[in-house]
């Protein structure tokens, strides 16, 4: 059975997954510099790596990709079929689109290699990239976005990446199977909060484990009761 | 110079203080069981010594006190010559007093043994109680409370206890010397959120560090920058 999974979603020790006034030049907005920090060697690790093996095929034995930092990053990235995004992961763009132009933040090959669902009001024809990927954008509840999802998965999961809005959305309805957050030790004061308006999640959901990371960040798991 | 410092005030991990409804029979409302897990080893070496040896004064070869949760909650112990706490930390009575029974949570002997000022803004006369603890009742500004405080710790700094609307008022002041927080692996869904309406924290103050405990909590302390 496919699950939905959300992994290396990072918040601020007080709570925020985003800062204020989120644009262009500042896809997480003000305040929340730092907030990936704990991501920076296994992206360096990966990088290098490009053209060589591929992630997921790692020796355990090289020292590579141990460590809760680089487990956490890396299972993101196994035994995915789909990615489901809001808009606000996309891109910076607010409102009708005012031309086709804008393809992401990740250039013309993007590292999901798979069908991306795009949550937005103003849909728009699909959009094949290099390398595998093609961004579909629906209008759509988040159960009927899941279901699309899952079927393009082909048997794999669904990964659900950001931004909070969207995160909070399919954690009100359930529908996420798998939460894994990082909490960075930064402070943003404001921005957009993940644990807002989520009363009723107590009751579906509980803290699976807690593990520190190698900045002073730590790794959480939440997972249905 | 004396320090203001909390200690191991305990949020759940979507950041909440207390659940909701807290009284008497729940003196941290609803929705937040096992907050204080982490700390109940700790309580019951500190019973089992009762009359034996003071806290303080362990063997550390003994194997007492040693783990990120008896080390955060002996600190809080150390050096400490006066407490403020919010009215709601000293009892669940709100409004006017019907009368002077109430006396505190902790009965006939609290374990301060020092002047402790109860922020309120309905005074009561000063309440001696057995152990060298006498309660103080003020209806001040933070900055006047802490003056008092200092004043009556001789030298010795000053604990700020709960509930989270005072230490967030402390905090909003930039009072606090030094934060030390509790991240229980639990979600309560409501209640009263320590990080709410703090927009100016990040600029005074900035994460020290996070290290895990024992039960998949983790032991943040916060510091001036």
């Amino acid at each position: 059975m496919a699950r939905l999974r959300v992994h290396a979603f990072t918040i601020t020790l007080d709570g925020f997954g985003t800062g204020t006034d989120q644009r262009a030049d500042a896809p997480f907005g003000d305040g929340v510099e730092g907030l990936h920090d704990w991501m920076l060697p296994s992206f360096s690790r990966r990088r290098s790596r490009q053209g060589s093996t591929p992630i997921g095929e790692l020796d355990p034995s090289s020292g590579e990709g141990t460590g809760a930092d680089d487990a956490a990053f890396r299972a993101g990235e196994e035994n995915i079929g789909a990615t489901i995004m809001g808009r606000n992961m996309f891109g910076p763009v607010r409102g009708e689109w005012p031309d086709e132009s804008w393809r992401g933040w990740w250039g013309e090959t993007p590292p999901y290699g798979h069908d991306v669902f795009v949550l937005t009001h103003h849909p728009r024809p699909s959009l094949p990239m290099h390398g595998g990927t093609t961004f579909h954008f629906l209008e759509t509840a988040p159960a009927e976005a899941l279901a699309r999802a899952t079927e393009a998965a082909g048997g794999r999961d669904v990964r659900l990446g950001g931004g909070v809005a969207t995160v909070r959305a399919f954690l009100a309805e359930g529908l996420v199977d798998e939460l894994h957050l990082v909490v960075a030790p930064i402070l943003a004061g404001a921005g957009e909060r993940l644990f807002e308006g989520l009363e009723g999640l107590p009751a579906a959901y509980r803290v699976d484990s807690l593990v520190p990371g190698g900045v002073g960040n730590a790794h959480v798991t939440i997972v249905r009761r």
